[in-house]
């Protein structure tokens, strides 16, 4: 399933994919029992997943024909993919953490070894932005880069989850487009300084378009990423080019601090990052979850 | 006035302190349209503070006599403090950003410049604690060290906040113990890496013993801090002793991230950083809002 968070009339919905419709998750018999409200958003959710629960809903999703879409969409319970603006999947995830240097083609284009551990940094959940919502490319920072990434959607929250439990806690996977501003952070990697700032800024991680759930990417380690600016291809390569996998990742970040449900986890960008320019439209895509498009305007 | 999370019959509560006696603040007729959620705790106060309701508080609690307070003990709306558990004052803070070399004292014992612009880092907001909670010492790190700071509870929130009106965006301070694992940070140094572990574990973010609002904090700039372990001095200095003051540390942050109405900000610590071992009683306290006091123990 594709599940998106949406906008319609100034109002903020859950909802999943049906073919071009987008349907409100709180029409579905088998989520009755959860409180979708606005702030949450897919939360309750992803708190509330576990296998039975997805498979009633997939089930019902299902069984949904032509003519009952019909009649949701005349009821306003289900609109045209084309018709709502779509806002970030997780509107505030509860942590953002990001991998450095995770695909053996990156590391030497900034001149760094491939690491023997992973690097691992967060960023302000606030930096948190949707599908369609502008990157603004902040007035102090002369060049500002894409980075188009693989990224974990956290299910069952834990500590120090072992590698062969790890794909238990994935609910499901979305792309992120991990913007940096690269003389910033620069400048903060020869004064050996955190890299909170350069990775930090508002708009700084566009997330979606959706969050495809895990039964339907089922081979995350093998998935072609893609990015364009303006239509041209920059970045392509393929998530078999990562340094350390999805289980490696998680029993790593879980070893030192609890991983929450809605928590997203950004596995690294490959090889041929570069520079955005005032009015560039950047795409980033992954096989399996689709493409997140966002302007690039001047602060 | 002093705000504090405490818990309670196992249920967790806001309130605030009226000599030695905690009074719950469901309890106040001029907070009588918040909504006081265990889960949101002092947040709902901090998102709707203004300077008018907090003096309405103030006036409010000014007036509670003697007999009152022994009415609100008898009704269960008061308990001595000794005979409740203080929590984190907030629970989960949407985002903890920290000054690193802060203190022209500090920076020398890490062999590190005085820095020129601040120095920021983030810990996850899972790494909060309350006083009385245990700091564990993780067995991957030789070396976890105590750091006694004064830290800023953001109440409004804002970007591109001026020096000039910093501090009308400021609720009130507490105390953080920025635990660290040295041994991993300085590894970490050499490798240019974030910083994001070695500050980042379980409870490596105390926070207590509670909010000391900003009205009665009229001189954080001028405040001792000091830091004992099983009684014995380890810290002792002074916030006059800071690089960078609030306002300067409020612009900054403000003119790159979002912040946020409960965020909190750890102003850094001075110099005689040292290590915890297993069993250590640590006591960090700042002039003017208490001591906060944490057991380590060993993972």
């Amino acid at each position: 399933m594709k599940l998106v968070t949406f906008e319609q009339n100034g109002n903020i919905f859950p909802g999943v994919m049906k073919g071009d419709y987008i349907i409100k998750l709180a029409s579905f018999v088998s989520l009755r029992d959860l409180n979708f409200s606005c702030h949450k958003c897919l939360l309750p959710l992803i708190e509330a997943s576990d296998e039975r629960r997805l498979g009633l809903l997939r089930d019902e999703l299902g069984s949904i024909s032509d003519e009952t879409l019909k009649k949701l969409a005349g009821d306003g319970q289900a609109f045209p993919a084309g018709s709502v603006k779509l806002r970030a999947p997780i509107l505030r995830p509860p942590a953002v953490f990001c991998l450095g240097f995770n695909f053996r083609s990156h590391a030497p284009e900034l001149k760094r070894p491939v690491p023997e551990v992973p690097v691992i940094f967060m960023k302000p959940s606030k930096a948190v932005v949707g599908p369609d919502d502008n990157i603004v490319l902040p007035k102090v920072a002369t060049r500002v880069d894409y980075e188009v990434e693989l990224t974990v959607v956290v299910g069952k929250g834990g500590k120090k989850i072992p590698k062969a439990d790890a794909y238990s806690h994935v609910f499901g996977y979305t792309v992120l487009n991990d913007i940096t501003a690269r003389d910033i952070q620069q400048r903060d990697f020869a004064l050996m300084r955190p890299w909170l700032r350069s990775k930090g800024f508002d708009s700084f991680a566009p997330i979606g378009p959706c969050i495809t759930t895990s039964d339907e990417l089922t081979n995350p380690m093998d998935l072609e990423l893609k990015l364009t600016v303006n239509g041209e291809q920059r970045q392509k390569s393929r998530t078999t080019d990562m340094v350390f996998d999805i289980p490696s990742v998680i029993e790593y970040i879980s070893s030192f601090t609890t991983l929450e449900p809605g928590a997203i986890i950004a596995l690294g960008t490959p090889e041929k990052i570069g520079q955005l320019h005032d009015g560039d439209v950047v795409e980033a895509t992954v096989e399996g979850i689709g493409t997140l498009r966002n302007r690039a305007v001047l602060e």
